[in-house]
């Protein structure tokens, strides 16, 4: 569903799926990212992985979701005003990212709820699955947006 | 809760809170994160977020979660093997954190589970408030972690 308007509210339906390029993770973005927010020696350093849980160097969960952030940003839903967090109800990482991963996402529209309060807004909740360059998932998440209605709507 | 040893699921009861040192948020930390990874307008220009929902700059909430991960990192809560997270069933963010906002975590223990499949370990899920300065809370989230049991102990 590719789309240059913005999105609004009244855009949006369950089932709808948007979604994003590829984008690869080198070992130096592991270890860039590892270093300034989770430096732990399973994503910093391959002999001391080895050892580890993960048995290799992996990414931290906190980067993908930190990279998912960027592929929706720069993907399909393009969200009038911006992709606008309000929590997220559910991440998994079913598998670790290795260096060298290719990761993409697909989201899915699973509920559309106009806001009570707030009659100019509602909210989404979306389903983001990331996947790596074998089409299995790396990165599970369920999460709520903020989505303006279209100016001028009926309420 | 301070803590030298690491920390095995035998070490572990709910209610347990593990704290972590401060750190500050700077304009260039908010803007170089959301420039790699949630590069929209509201996180990157002072200007454009004058307009936007926030009505002034602010962090990615992915940012402040890959700081809360780095304050935990370097917090108490030094677990065996270290912090490897199953997975995150909420996120909330209460509020925006603005530029020159101080960050700390506090993490309780909600539930700790030895594992029937891997009896070398268990599952610990772990609740971790991240506040400002005011002591008022911008990120709330609550994680499974995975926990290993102290070498030897008797099944």
């Amino acid at each position: 569903m590719p789309s240059i308007s913005p999105i609004y509210l009244e855009d949006l339906a369950v089932g709808q799926v948007f979604r994003s390029g590829p984008t690869e993770i080198g070992v130096d973005r592991i270890r860039s990212f590892a270093a300034e927010f989770d430096p732990q020696p399973f994503h910093l350093d391959e002999d001391a992985a080895s050892s580890s849980l993960f048995g290799r160097l992996v990414a931290s969960g906190w980067q993908t979701a930190a990279i998912t952030m960027r592929l929706l940003v720069d993907g399909e839903l393009k969200i009038a005003g911006g992709l606008i967090g309000l929590g997220v109800e559910s991440i998994r990482w079913p598998r670790p990212v290795y260096p060298g991963d290719v990761l993409r996402v697909e989201s899915e529209i699973v509920e559309v709820r106009p806001s009570h309060s707030n009659p100019d807004r509602g909210i989404v909740r979306i389903r983001s699955t990331t996947f790596n360059q074998d089409d299995q998932p790396v990165m599970i998440q369920t999460a709520s947006l903020v989505v303006p209605r279209r100016p001028g709507h009926q309420p």
